[in-house]
């Protein structure tokens, strides 16, 4: 791979803008003979892939089902190898924390009385529920063994806590079964420094079951990617980018924060986002959209709902050309097959608008074509200097 | 990537003989839906096609827009980020300089009252017309704080300086504001043992204005990779071949002399160096033959020169052919579309005929056909190791 520091010396600041569209785990698997995006109908998409050049993109490599963590750091040009990110550090940076302490990604689950995890999610309770419990347990665990507990609610399930205290360190394990019906696993330490973040943990983890044990289905909590904030180039170093980012949930606010985006705010619609990007539309070079309801609907296995939401990104897809970016990308950080309702390891549809393309065979937006298309199949830490590129951006590297 | 110490185990010599045909910046884009390559009749390159194994090649990575002198190295089977090389010394290299030294890649350039370079390439001046500034320029100045300069024409506006004495080292900056219509720029030491380097480059280029100020156009001059030679094992180390090489323009053969080939004399068109091959064909097991004119066209932007050169080219492939090459590879370094006038990070056409092939589906010598080609997308550093295993001049790695 190309070294970052090729970037910082060949990129160049210029006035062409860039849109970088991720519709978050939109590829797919078939199901009777198509996939989602195959069942979806798409004409907008399917127009631009057949005016555009496509590919298909590997997060990590073949065969590795990537976290939204590295396969949206390779999206915005970063070694997601060499940056791997607590997935909890992430979400904690998205709703405000500070860039000190250790954080972790919380669940809310459901425990039964053998201390087996029957649903990973507790039943997808409500965000307004979520805040009710994230109060209970923030009144009720205040410090643990002197270290302070930080605790706020994100969407549905999901919540952050930070432990802010002395002599924290990782690498530690996530306290997660990973699937419904194995016993809740504790968190373990993964050298000998992270003793005392194993200990915090655990003893939260325990806590909580303390004080949510009447909350049933909500009755236990998960601890997920428990780490502290990695140190990363930002993309205006590297790239010489203003970028910004629109995205409804927390997680990837946190990870474009994390490479230097500035985050703007939105709603909860693609409609919003939409809105939002054409009212920011003058002041940045770098836009990075998020739609998060592609890979909600693959998660819960919901065929009908995914093919919806690929369908209603669609019709955005006019208004968005209509802003007349330089460069255009839409593809996905990973994929989320409505058949494993799950991240996957299958590569990423990915297609490329520019005046500067060789236009190949795909006729639409759909993992099949897209792998005919001219770009052929490539990491995804690829994707950034091909926009930068494309937006004649970076000059010549060597003589 | 395979590492070099490699090569130097599994290579052998053998009798085969490998032709790697380069037409410089031969990929383009398309206009009106064709690109270069498209539009040109070709049938001698396409029935080759039909009969080859293709595929496209990046010198460098997605994105990343190759200089000659990386791209060429890639294509030799270097690494070309390892071996980050000064066009300034290779063009020096080809006119028949020393390896020591401080270099320089010179244009002739345009300058107007304020300071800013109007034309990069002071109108293309006539190569006579170089020599005799070269001369003026050789006349007045012969030392810089006691380092001597040395200056040799290229052809048109370009030319090369030597830098000859104690203290000089790199890295430098480029002297070259890299488009027209913006202000000169000096040379600047990228470290501080560079000092004495960008003290004499800036003040050759302060002589240089003094002694060209009433020769309009070539009123200034601008410098381009000024550095050492770079220690590189040649290809008879590396992979046993006994090369030569046949380009017309110093860079190239400069580029062929830094990896050890021999420079075959030759003429200005591609029938001399077509004859140059014929009558060097039993004296050497690798031929590098360089033509030039397709990257000329690309950056003038003239569609109709460039589509005339590849056409010509196509001429002379049966006459190639007649001589019974073993492995015969026709590439490019680097695309030159008309539509960038420059060169640029598109993938290149890449076409290996030899007995040992699985011939595929690409029917002509164009990008799109070569992106269906069976070899893929790859790294242009792995031209060489596939060059010679079709000659049968790689043994097994490993037992």
């Amino acid at each position: 791979m190309v070294s970052e520091s090729i970037f910082r010396e060949i990129s160049v600041k210029t006035d062409s803008k860039i849109l970088l569209l991720v519709l978050d785990g939109v590829g797919g698997l078939p199901q009777d003979g198509e996939t989602e995006m195959e069942k979806a109908r798409t004409p907008n998409l399917d127009d631009l892939a057949s005016r555009s050049i496509c590919g298909l993109t590997d997060a990590i490599g073949y065969g590795i089902t990537p976290g939204s963590g590295p396969s949206h750091l390779a999206l915005f040009g970063y070694d997601p190898v060499e940056y791997i990110i607590g997935r909890g550090v992430l979400e904690a940076l998205g709703i405000g924390l500070t860039q000190k302490d250790m954080a972790a990604r919380g669940n809310f689950a459901t425990m039964d009385k053998r201390g087996i995890i029957v649903d990973r999610r507790a039943g997808r309770i409500s965000t307004e529920k979520n805040s009710e419990l994230c109060g209970l347990l923030g009144k009720n665990i205040e410090k643990i063994k002197g270290v302070k507990v930080i605790i706020r609610p994100g969407k549905e399930h999901r919540f952050v806590v930070v432990f802010r205290g002395e002599g924290l360190n990782g690498p530690v394990s996530d306290a997660d079964p990973e699937k419904n019906g194995d016993k809740a696993k504790p968190a373990r330490a993964l050298s000998s420094k992270a003793k005392k973040t194993e200990d915090v943990a655990n003893s939260f983890i325990q806590k909580a079951g303390e004080v949510l044990k009447n909350q049933h289905p909500a009755n236990a909590v998960l601890l997920r990617g428990i780490s502290r904030v990695p140190r990363i180039p930002s993309m205006g170093e590297l790239f010489k980018l203003t970028p910004a980012a629109i995205a409804t949930y927390p997680m990837y606010r946190g990870l474009a924060r994390l490479v230097g985006m500035e985050i703007l705010p939105t709603g909860e619609t693609i409609e919003d986002e939409l809105n939002t990007l054409k009212e920011n539309f003058g002041r940045y070079d770098f836009f990075y959209l998020h739609i998060k309801k592609t890979d909600s609907a693959g998660e819960d296995g919901n065929w009908e709902k995914k093919v919806k939401a690929i369908e209603e990104v669609d019709r955005f897809i006019p208004e968005i050309l209509a802003l007349k970016f330089d460069v255009i990308v839409i593809t996905s950080d990973h994929s989320t097959p409505c058949l494993l309702k799950s991240h996957s390891w299958h590569p990423n549809p990915f297609l490329l608008h520019s005046k500067f393309i060789r236009i190949d065979e795909a006729k639409r937006f759909t993992e099949r074509e897209c792998s005919r298309g001219g770009l052929g199949r490539f990491p995804a830490v690829n994707a950034m200097p091909l926009m930068l590129a494309n937006g004649l951006k970076l000059t010549k590297f060597g003589a």
